[in-house]
Parts: structure tokens; sequence; C-alpha cells
């Protein structure tokens, strides 16, 4: 017999009584108590929307790190990061690459491109009537969009680009989507969108609301290049005597390796030629209350680096899909909440501020990790702050 | 004035008073007063090793689904599956999933490949020196090995492979890691390799413990060819006539959308052709102590589905790269010690079953997913569940 | 002392004299009298603008393969095939699948895009200065778009894409190019555009007329994506009973294994998930006069199959960066040319059909390797007609 | 009624006679007449095994590029290379970048790795078993290697990769092939070891002879990785003073700018961050007799530049999929041979030196092009040499 996780038997779903049933349900089935998961601090009815089955919560350390001083053009100052992880060292390794910044002027931000998708995909017969489709498509790109719209506020659909291959037509409808990651905003709006076009275009013979172009909750080239989320860039000139005392190594040897790891990670056919973005835009991921699943495409990242023409060093990291909300979604959740207000980041108008803060820090701890990669300190400060027991 | 966050002056780095101290901080410089995040169930003498500067936690809502069956080597039976997750209708679409294929006869399991990198570059003077490394490192392969495990109760170098490129070296270390993730135990043992091959082969110009073919905390082809951390593979029949009922779609057409599917991720260049694994993982990751950076890697997939002969619907997929620990990291913390033990997971011994439950639970959501999606109930049901406002 | 190849020294450069000069001084050199290099047919006169220090040619076997039936927009009806290869078993292969496509009806073909590329990249002080001239490239299109056709009579800038990287703004000019290949005219059209561009706007600090994401001679996801030279589509039908008798094999697991194909294509990040496209286009670029090096680029491709609701068999390629001319470049040599007329080709107004044709012979050579590997007789074909011998 | 090709109906199928009645069908179905087709210089009863369906010759022009300089380990010297191509300005490019080598005091080349593959897939009920047969084929590579190696002389298994992914067992067969290219060698040999292996391992479903991990006729991530053919390097020092002079721009530049270009190429998915490598390798394949589709991966391209201590420039290109002959396919027709022959490459004992000087080659078409695009003169040496005619 299938025993079902308790839901609403007379119980309201989201109460501290629901939760109780949940949580002997798993001491009944599994010996365990769930003690600290059931310290949660916030009453429930917040949690509609964010949660099916809630059960307690995960308790995820955060570390803050600071002060980070950023030159955007919506985050300007000196910010307190929080960041949630498990991982030792990461608090360290971003705060001494703050430190780093800091001393050098602080971090230059710009968000260069908005573009949030979902990428229906058209069958037809064959290859042509698809071709004909793109056409149609285009003609007809008002209309569309006034379909799309019809279903948000915010939401505006900016382009449509076509990628026909065999009889399909590949859409990817390109929005704003205000202060909100937008995923399900765009879902919406397209899904509106294609029941209208499949009404008024017969030859489709049927349609997918997605085709895995997005590419949603992925990585992938086609988000590099056309931009999934924000595209923003953090960047700073740090001087060169500052940078060869941390690094403990010749300017142009640090740059040299940078050449290096990029020919590696070209070779790798890696999305990212930095060190490990992944760490900072998790921990803030999930700090703030994002969808720490968009990790997979928000981890891609540009680097460049050079030496400038006064023998400092620039450090640039762009990351070309960056998905990030300071409004819906986890945004409204209690600790998420705070951590979000920490930064200055709750709410609508605040979207890029965020953008512009991550990126900042994102380059903090690149700064860091490629230092002590060369200074030969990365394992030993792992055995100082970390786990390297086993 | 620098105004950096509070540490050790006088109190103990770990105490309540510190954090005291740092929200504070936090309250002076902010204005914000973050009462949920202090609001943690635990000691923390438990921290050291996880998080510098500990301010607090995230509380992030936990929901179970299942059960979830599955017929691994490891993972054997029904399972409660924690996701802890802020984005509406994961649990749902997840739990549904598990339902299907619960009422299929379960997911089998399969763990085929162990492997986890550390990737130093050696520089040489040129391409043939760089050559003639490579042969010597093949030929003392026994005696690295030694100096590898020397730092490592649990690691056990299983090959090296070499990239030559340029007049650089690249090398990949591939370990066994027990329990563990293993990045930190890599590092270490890879360190101590590389620094008896220096001073043992004089011709070696300089190294970097990475050149980013490892490719850490980023997805790329070489972690998806050769393998990191798990390869795991799980698998399932879907009876014909349960899966077109709940698809509300012919199987013909569902399998033929999933090659289209596949098609779009190839053109797209993206990391996996599958819908959504990334929203399994992570949940996963978070509720237990993973290092959620590595959704980076781990959230590559590779789905491939037929008709049986029978009729039926055979649908697997495979994670090349998943990266899993039951024992160090933040396994042992409260909340996360909690979910792994719920799972039966907790300690020595099993992380192969880890890795099982979790691509098992990843299929029950592509399972979900890709039958909301042909069904048109994709977007109504994030309506119902989630988030869908403007 | 250096000794040069033999030019102009009296001689006319293009000459029967010239040329017994640089044949004297290969003897002279490496003791080679090349005889067969020397018999050319054709006045010399035609060939300033395609070679230098002409010294002969090169005597490529060409096999006719057809009749190729053609449903195009461009081409329709019979066509023979010239193609040039060393290869043995090719022609045959080809010609094997001509006559199964044949009898199936011929193939449909369909082009669906058209571009032709140059990419300047453009480099500032930061990345804010980037964007900024990205919303001037917008907004002034039409006149950089005079700029570029300033220096062309045939062609056309349709669109300038931006890819934003760093402190630097990657820049694609996307024309079309009438029947040449086009990229000479993009380039010293862009190179126009990019003068009075760098004059225009003082922040440029230097540009480059490439940043290599043309991406010329090479191939890439961006051309893939975006289309380089044509995209166009070869699809047909072939009878149920047709296929199996030839593949010896059911059409189920035919196509079965076209997605296990894929997915092996997709695993090794390949640029194409058929079999052996690059084979046909060589042949006919080097029969035709092509800029042969760009089977780098056009030898992308992307494969789908599935069973049509009869129970038949619809196989499709989409060729998303084919490179072709019938103007320009080496068409109008004499054997180039007559092939051209062959195909009747050559001159404007031709360059869709003639890769319409292309793609209708890529298609019959992937349905007839595809039915040879798995009839078992790819090897044994290879000992009949090719060199299975040491 | 479909016309076929003429064929054997009493003349013999390679004979003067065969081919003029090959001519008169054209004549009769498209009304040209092959004149420069036909002019061809050599004796049919060579062509057995290289062409079916002969009807003529393309006659590409040659033109002499050098001396190229070459410090290799099979290469040493200075060598005439003849490149066919119907490109203008391509031999004086590359002529031009042997000019700036030699007075640098050549090219180092040097082969690392060498394989050829046949990459099976096989097929099972599940993941576990696909497993398992990984297993065996491990235990039983010795058997293996003996039933591959008893089809050919040459070929020489080394190992056999492996690359689970669903109910699949992908296998990478790599062999030395001495000095043919080897692809139809490895394809007898791997056939004969997979039935072997059929009638041995009951479990095996069905295999194919390719499951696209080859990658043959295509590039991917996994030759580039794990190199397909020779992976060989270029590498030269040139003086500054001599590359300022020809780039006319100061070299930090030239090395930035190479460092952009390399991003771009990352961003772009591209499968080389060099310039043209293409070019090179096509002209030569075509003189030389190579199969010339072998482009498609054998364009890869590593390359990697810096400045040394003393200043200069450090140029290297590692291509890591060459596929290059001595021997076989189209070595041996006469202007073939006789290309072959001036650079002292035809027959057993030559195939490392070919590589070793289409490596240098190539180099020297990096150093010309780089350095136009930057001197800007790109675009006007095409008007000069080219056809820049709108």
């Amino acid at each position: 017999m299938r025993a079902t996780i308790p839901r609403t038997s007379g119980l309201k779903d989201y109460s501290r009584e629901m939760v109780a049933a949940r949580q002997s349900f798993i001491l009944e089935k599994t010996g365990v108590r769930p003690e600290h998961m059931a310290a949660y601090s916030f009453e429930l009815d917040l949690l509609p929307g964010n949660i099916e089955h809630f059960s307690g919560v995960a308790q995820v350390p955060i570390g803050l790190a600071g002060p980070l001083r950023v030159n955007g053009e919506h985050a300007q100052g000196d910010f307190y990061i929080p960041l949630a992880t498990t991982e030792g060292t990461l608090v360290a390794s971003y705060n001494r690459g703050m430190k780093i910044l800091y001393e050098s002027g602080g971090i230059t931000t710009t968000v260069s491109q908005d573009a949030m998708q979902r990428a229906p995909v058209f069958i037809f017969d064959n290859a042509r009537e698809a071709r004909e489709f793109g056409s149609w498509v285009a003609n007809h790109f008002e209309t569309i969009k006034a379909q799309a719209e019809s279903t948000t506020q915010v939401g505006r659909l900016q382009n449509i680009e076509q990628y026909p291959a065999s009889k399909m037509m590949y859409l990817r409808f390109n929005y704003t989507t205000g202060d909100a990651a937008g995923q399900n905003m765009v879902g919406k709006a397209t899904f509106t969108a294609c029941e209208w076009i499949k009404k008024n275009y017969p030859a489709v013979r049927r349609y997918a609301l997605s085709g895995n172009m997005d590419t949603d909750k992925k990585t992938s080239f086609v988000n590099t290049l056309r931009t999934r989320g924000k595209r923003v860039t953090a960047e700073a000139v740090i001087p060169k005597h500052l940078m060869e005392n941390i690094a403990r190594t010749p300017l142009d040897i640090l740059i040299k390796q940078r050449q290096i790891s990029t020919l590696g990670s070209f070779m790798a056919g890696a999305n990212n030629n930095g060190s490990h973005s992944a760490n900072g835009i998790t921990a803030m991921f999930i700090a703030t209350g994002q969808d720490v699943a968009n990790v997979a495409e928000s981890s891609a990242a540009l680097v460049y680096t050079e030496m400038t023409p006064a023998g400092d060093y620039y450090f640039s990291i762009t990351l070309p899909s960056l998905i990030v909300a300071t409004y819906g979604g986890g945004t409204g959740l209690p600790t998420q909440k705070e951590c979000l207000e920490i930064l200055g980041c709750y709410g609508k108008g605040k979207v890029n501020k965020l953008a512009e803060i991550i990126a900042a820090t994102v380059l903090c701890g690149e700064i860091s990790l490629g230092s002590a990669v060369l200074a030969g300190d990365w394992v030993t400060s792992h055995d100082r702050y970390g786990r390297n027991r086993p």
C-alpha cells in the first residue's frame, strides 16, 4: 500500500498541525524525529505559493562578507553580503577578495542586457511550411505581443527569435519581466500567445510550450550568446603591488595563468573560463530567496583580464545569464527578505541592483581564489577553514 | 573607513555573543534587524569548518514528496524525499511524478562510474618537453599515486588523463573519494603530488593546481564525457495507458516530442536534453547539506526514451557529473543530517545510495513536467500552486 | 640563403613560362619533376584572383552520381552530381542513396535563412561604454548600412547582432550577398563601416575587423544557431518496405538507432548528429569551385527522423551554415564551371539552387550510409570499392 | 524512366571508352560538353579504389609557398608547400607568413598523440547490463585486441574508452594506423571485434558500428579532448621588432587582441580560437590526396600566445584532430603523389613528417592573417590579390 504524505484531511494544509502530522509520518515511516527541521520561526500563511507538503525548514548557515564596495548604476556604496553555505572557506575567501577590491577602489558593474525566455516549438508537415510560419510570426509580432502581454502587467515581449530546423520552427520569446525572475510569467504569456497562434495559423500540426531552446534550468551556448536573465559585467583595476603581494606572483604571470586557464576551459567545453562563480552566486541565491536551480544557467561566465597601460591588473567577469528577482518566488520569505533588505534590494525597482551586487561579489571570489591558487595557499587555507580531513 | 564584519575580538568566533555582535553590526550599518536569521535551533560548536562570520541561518522551506520507489543496488524500497525550495509547484510536480512511477513499479538506478578530479596544468618551454613530461608521468604513476594518497585515508587515485596543448600539459587526476564529495581531499592530494613532481622533474617551469579542466563548479563537455562525481542512470518503464492518461497525449507523440526537445538542446548547445533536472537536484542538495554550487555541473543530463516492444514508455536519464556526499561538508549540520537520516543516507557507505535516490527523484520530475507540458497544464498548475502573478 | 619561389622577374606572373620556371625550381630544390601537375588544360589568364605562385593543378577524380530527383523551390527535376573525391565507395554510396530517394519520389528542399557575416570587435575603457556604444550602433543602423553598402553593388546589410562581454562589444554584421559566398565582400563592407564608426564614435579605443564571432572557417554554435551562408533543409519520406529492404532492419529499429546516434553526438559535443554530410559537401565543393575550407562550418548538420502516421520513414537534414557560390571565387575556372553547368547552376541567380542540390545530395548520403551501418555491409562495401587493404 | 550513369555494359569500368560514354551521357542529359574535366593526364587503371563512375577530373590550381623552415622531429629543413585552392590571396598570405617565420628561425613542431577511432555502441536491456558489459570489455581487452588486429597488418588497438549513457555503452576503439589515415582500417578491425563480442556476450541486444562518438567527418569536443588522427603542435618565437613591423601594432596589443579573439571563440562555441587553420589544411589536403572531408574535424585548433621574458612573441597552435596519410586513399594518384614527393612525404614512415609540415604551414597562415587584420590591410590585400568585386 502506497503511504502518501499527509494532506488536508480536515487540517489546513499550511498549519502547525499539518506540519506536525507530517513529522509524525516521517517518524513512523523512517524512525527519524525531525526536530531541527521543525524549528522554523515564521507564520505558515506566508508559504502558499512557495512550497507544497511543507514539513519544516533547512537551516543553512549564513556568513557575512564585506564591505563590498560597488560602483554600479543601481548599486552604489558599501554592502554586507549574506552568503548561505555549508562549505568552509567560502565566506573567508570572498571576504578576502572584497578587502582587496575595497582597497582597489571597488568594483564597477554594468547590466547590459535583460531577457527572459519561453521557447516553444511549432511542428509542421515540412520545412517550407515552418519557414512560411516564420514569416507570418514576424508579420504578426504586434498581435502576438498583445496576446502575450494580456496575461501580465509587468512582462513585455521584446522580440521573437526564430531557429528553424527540420520541419520545426523553434521560437524564442524574449521578455523583460520587471523585478521578477519571470519564468512563470513568460510561461503563461507565451502559452496564451501560442494558443492564439494555433487557432489562427491552421498549418500548425501541434506545438509544445518548450522545445528546449529556452534553455530553462540548463546552461547552453544560446543562453551565453543571447542572454537569459541579466547580462551583467563586473570589472575592476587592482594596483599591481597589491595584487602581487596577495598572489605572491608577478602580475604578468598571473595574466598568463588566466590565459592558460581560459585555454583549458575552451578545450574542456566549459560554460565558464573563470574559477568558481557558482560559489558566490549559489550562496547569495540561497540567502536571498532566488530560484537556486537557476545556478545551472547563472553559473556561466566570461572572464577577461589584462595589464593596464599603467601596469595594473584589469579584471572583468561577465555573467551572461544571471537570473535574479527581488519580487515574487522566495523573496518574500522571512530570512530571505531580511537578506534582501540587508542589501537594500527588497521589492520593486531593485532587481538590477541585486544583479550588480551579485556580479561584484563574484568578481571578489575570482580574485581571491585566483591568487590563492597561484600563491599555493589554496589547499592550506582549506586546511585551516575547511574540512580537509579524511 | 572600512567597517569590517566583527570577528573574535575577545568573543569566541562561533558563539551566540558573536552572532549577536554581528547582528548589531548589521542593524547599525543597514537598519535591518535580522530576527528570523537569528532563529537557528542548534549549538554553534557544530559550525567550524562549514562557515565563517556566522550570522544566522537561511530558513528554506522543505516539502516532502513520496513515496519514491527505487529499485537500486544501493537504494531499495520506498523513500520520502525532502525538497528544500521556495518555488511553488516543484514539490507537487515531483510528487506527481513519484506517484506515476510508483504505479509503474518504481525506478531502476545504476551508478556506473565514480571520479573526482583536480586538474593541474604544467607549463614547459615548449610542446616537446610537455610531451616528454607526459611520458614521465605515465611511467611514474605509482609513485605519484603514493604521494597523492599519502594525504588521505580515503581518496584513491585511479588514473591521470593527459591533455597536451601548446607548451602545456593539462592533467586530470581522477580519484575515488569514499562518501565525501572530495573536492578538498583531491585538492590536497594533488597539491602534494604536484609539489613532488615539481621537485623531481626540473623541466617544469611552473604549474597551477588547476588549469580549469577539472572543471570545478562549472559544467563542461569533459565532465559529461569523463564523469565528475557519480555517473548514475535512472530508468523506468511506464505502462502506455498510464502515461497517456496523464499526459493526455498518445505515446508516440510523447516520444517524438522528446526527440524534438533533444534536437533543440543539441542546436542550443545545452548541457542537458531533459527538462529540469536542476530543480530536483538543487532541492535535495539544499536539504541534505550538499555543496549546492555543484548544481553547476550536476545539472548536466542525458535523456533517452523509446517505446518498448510491448508498446510501453521506456524513459531514462543519466546524470554524468552528480556530486554528492554523505559525509563531510554540510552533511553533519542539524537539519541536513535529519534529511539524510530520513533517506537512510547519513554517514559512511551511503553515498551511492544517495546518488541513486537523487537520480530516481530527477526522473520523476522529468516525467511529471514532460507530461504537463504536453497536456497543456503546465501553466495552469503554476497558476494553482505557484506565483503566476504579474 | 632563402630560396624563394620564382616570381615576375621579366616573365608574366601567369604564363606558361613562369609555370615552367617554378617547375624547374621544384625539380632543382626537391628532385621531383611535377609532370602531372603541369597537365592543365586551360589558359592562364583565367587565374589571377584565384591563385598566386601558380605552378600547376591538382587533378581530383570526379565521379558522377544520379539522377538525383529534387523537389525544391529553386532546383526542380533530375540532376547528375559531379563528386570530386579520392575516397573509394563515396560515389557509389551517394549513388545508392540517390536511387533510393528517386524511388521514394525525390527530396524536398527549402532554403530558410541566408546570412554572411563579418564580426568586428570594438574595445572600450569599460563595459558601460561598450553598452552605450551598442545603443548608438542600433540608433545609427541606417547610416552604418549605407556606409557598408557603399562598397558593394550586391551585398545588403540585414542587421547587426550585439554580443557584449567585458569591456568589448562584439558585433555580427549579417549580410545577404547575392550569388557570391561573400566573405570578401562583407569584409570590405564591414571594414568601411568600422572605419566610419571609429571616426564618429571617439570612445572606441580600437577595433579589430574580426573578434572571432564570425566564425569564419570554423564551426561554432553561433553559426549553427544564427546561420552562416544558407540554412537549408532537405527532407523526404521513404516508403517503409523500401527502407527495410535496403537497411535489412525494421524501421522502428532504424529510428531508434538515429536517436542513439543523436545522443552520442550530443554527449560528444559534435556539430552534427548525422553521419557524414562532410563527404558529399566536400566532393561537391571541390568539383564546383567552392571555397573548400568552408567545409569547416558547412559540415554542421541537424538530423531529425520519425515514422510517419502511415508507417513510412521521414528523414530530414538541416545544414545551418552551408556556404556556397555560383559566382566569384573558383566558380569560373574551367572544370569547376563545367560542373556548375552540369547542375544548371553557373552564374547569377543560381545560388539557392546549388544550395538545394547540395542539401539533397547530403540527404542521399545519410540514407545510404545509415542503412549500410545497420545492414552490416558498411565494411564489406569498403572492401569492395575502397582501400581496406593494409 | 530513371536514366542512370553508364556502367560496365561491355566496356571496362575504368577505361577511356567508359569515360567517353559518361561524357556523352552528360552532354545528352544536360547539354554541357565537359571538355576540361576530360583533360586528365594519367592512366585509368590507377583509379579503382579511389572513385566510382569516373568521368573526369577537377583541376584545382596549385600555388607554391615557401620556403617553410621546420624544426620538427620528423620534418627538418626547408620545404616548398603545394597549396591547391581557388581562393585568391591564400597562397600569398601563407607565403608571407612563411617569410616571417623563416626570418624568425623556423617553426618547431611536435606530434604528441596519435589515435584513430571507430566508436560502436552496444544496446542492452538496462543500464546495469551496459555497465557489466563495460567491465567485461575491460577484462577481455587482450582478446578483443587480437580480434581487431587480425584484420590488419598495421593497425594496433591501443585502448577502448567507455562512455555509458542510458542503457547503452558507447565505446571508442583507439588505434594507431601507421601511415594510413586509417578510417577504413579501424572500421574493419572494429567490426570484426564487435562481431566477436556479440557472439560471446549474449546480453547485447544489438549494436551499431558507430554510435557517433567517433566522431567521423564531424568536429566535436571529444575529438579535441581525446585526439583524432594526430595531435600536433607548431610553435615559434618571432622577434618583437619583426612582428611589430609587419603587424604595424605593438606586441602587447597583438597579444591582447589574441585574448579578445579567444574570448569571442569561447562565447561563440567555436572549435577553434585561431583565425583560419582550415585554409592551409584544406589546400594541402587537396594537393596531397588526403580525405578532404576530414577538414570537418581537422580544422579544430587551440591557439596560445604570450610575450617571452625577452619581450618577443611566442605563438603556438595545436591541431588536436589532424587526419593525414602518406599511404592509401588518394595519396597514390599522380598529382597528389607529386605533391607528397615535393614534400618528401610519399609512402611509408612519413605520416608524422606530413603532420608536422601541415601544422607549421598553419602557423604561418595564422601569423600572416593575424597581423593583416590588425594592420588594416586584410581588406586591401584581398583587393589586390583576390576577388573583392561586388
